[in-house]
């Protein structure tokens, strides 16, 4: 199943993909309808047809989003780190993620980079969860750019404040459902760049598959339906290059994981506000 | 003016203190109304006296909860750092949060330490504000104690899952507002454990002040009302001393900040569920 928050002309719906026409679910986004629905098949809630409806952020409201860190061991080298013990987690806000088309507006100045991810969306309410509940209370698998203002996340120790810029991590078009892929089978993750490929791994290669991201961050704080857990990048950074590489004005980025479907944002740098 | 979310007969209500008494605001607790009336005169809605109002945790449902490590220079020193420039922040939740009278309930074994902490209530929504902008923006001040589970703090880079644990982060008991106390001017933060002072040091002595870090914050997010940022401890912290030192079963933390009040906390190791 292909579920997607799309937008129409009368606003937001979630959806459900039959064919090539998306079914109206009842909701106007996925974030509501999974906190609303989390133990109902959803199938059997679709409507109508929407005409003209085109996929944006799935998600607007997670009350969490968590990420995992040095989780791919091409990436965890080129960091010169060892293999990691435990997952390394740090967070962005719902403000943090943008939609699958939009522009990634910044300001001006910041050196901003890359990281093509596959995003683990919750479906049931997880707190102390063994690997095998975690695996069942995952909704579905959507594609997210982990975009980071490098400059930021090395001022201090903590990455926080280079990762969670506002509406700049585009997240979609669409979350697929568990009995369609599965990550430990074997995902590309792909990030390109104005059309050259920068980064290319297989979710195969995580250091800590979903199910062990979300049963371990149960240990100390519930997740909810509709939270998104970002299992991390893999090699091929901009910061890791020699010489460093960073996103210019009007650059593609282009995100992708066959299966699932492919971001496509352009860095604008501007003055301006945070968005709302 | 002094501000709580107070239990009663018949739930919770947000409240300001008239002298002895405190009179309702017409909201369920201090995250609602500051939501809704963040350019109105709270004094114009109080309405009559609760009986038996007991201040419960005043900000149940902040979006954001950033926490700044690092600020005060004695710490900073303990940690054996220099002083920095700028501010390293993290994360929690609002599920990270519970009252000034709750017990700390975490499972056995974890390394639990203490870290008193001034908190600054966001009255507005601030986006790239400078100093002033964000000094005005201030709803008023609180108690905390950003508890640290250390084990799981430096199990990686990034101190999150040593931070978020649910429900063991006090906050309270008041919300006092900046009419009524300056930080720049001083406010004592000390901590005791079972009747012994661990921590003491003055708001004087912050690297950042509650200005400089909401404005720091919003030039990459957005904060709105209701939002709580921890301004950071000071030197006394367990994991620092020699031997290091940590909080047992049945351990009493009171934190305080004269001016403010006093949270007062028992530890309570037993295996279970996180809040929900």
């Amino acid at each position: 199943m292909r579920l997607a928050t799309v937008a129409h002309a009368a606003g937001t719906s979630a959806a459900v993909l039959d064919g090539d026409t998306w079914r109206a679910l009842p909701a106007t986004d996925l974030s509501e309808l999974l906190a609303a629905n989390s133990q109902v098949s959803l199938t059997a809630l679709a409507g109508e047809g929407i005409e003209g409806a085109v996929p944006v952020l799935p998600l607007p409201a997670p009350r969490k989003v968590i990420c995992c860190g040095l989780n791919y061991a091409d990436h965890i080298r080129e960091t010169g780190r060892e293999l990691p013990s435990h997952p390394t987690l740090f967070t962005k806000y719902a403000d943090s993620l943008t939609g699958p088309d939009a522009d990634l507006v910044l300001p001006p100045g910041l050196q901003v980079d890359w990281e093509a991810e596959l995003a683990v969306v919750v479906g049931t309410t997880l707190r102390r969860a063994d690997r095998s509940t975690a695996l069942a209370g995952i909704a579905g698998y959507t594609v997210a750019n982990d975009i980071s203002v490098r400059d930021w996340q090395y001022r201090t120790l903590e990455w926080f404040q280079g990762k969670a810029w506002d509406a700049s991590t585009p997240v979609g078009p669409v979350v697929v459902t568990p009995d369609e892929i599965d990550p430990a089978e074997g995902l590309e993750v792909i990030c390109r760049v104005n059309g050259e490929q920068v980064q290319r791994d297989n979710t195969r290669t995580l250091v800590f598959d979903p199910a062990d991201l979300l049963a371990y961050i149960s240990t100390f704080t519930v997740l909810r339906p509709g939270d998104l857990v970002l299992t991390g990048t893999p090699g091929g950074v901009g910061v890791a290059r020699e010489p460093q590489r960073f996103l210019a004005d009007g650059d593609v980025v282009e995100t992708e994981i066959p299966g699932i479907g492919r971001l496509r944002n352009t860095v604008r740098f501007m003055d301006g506000n945070c968005t709302s």
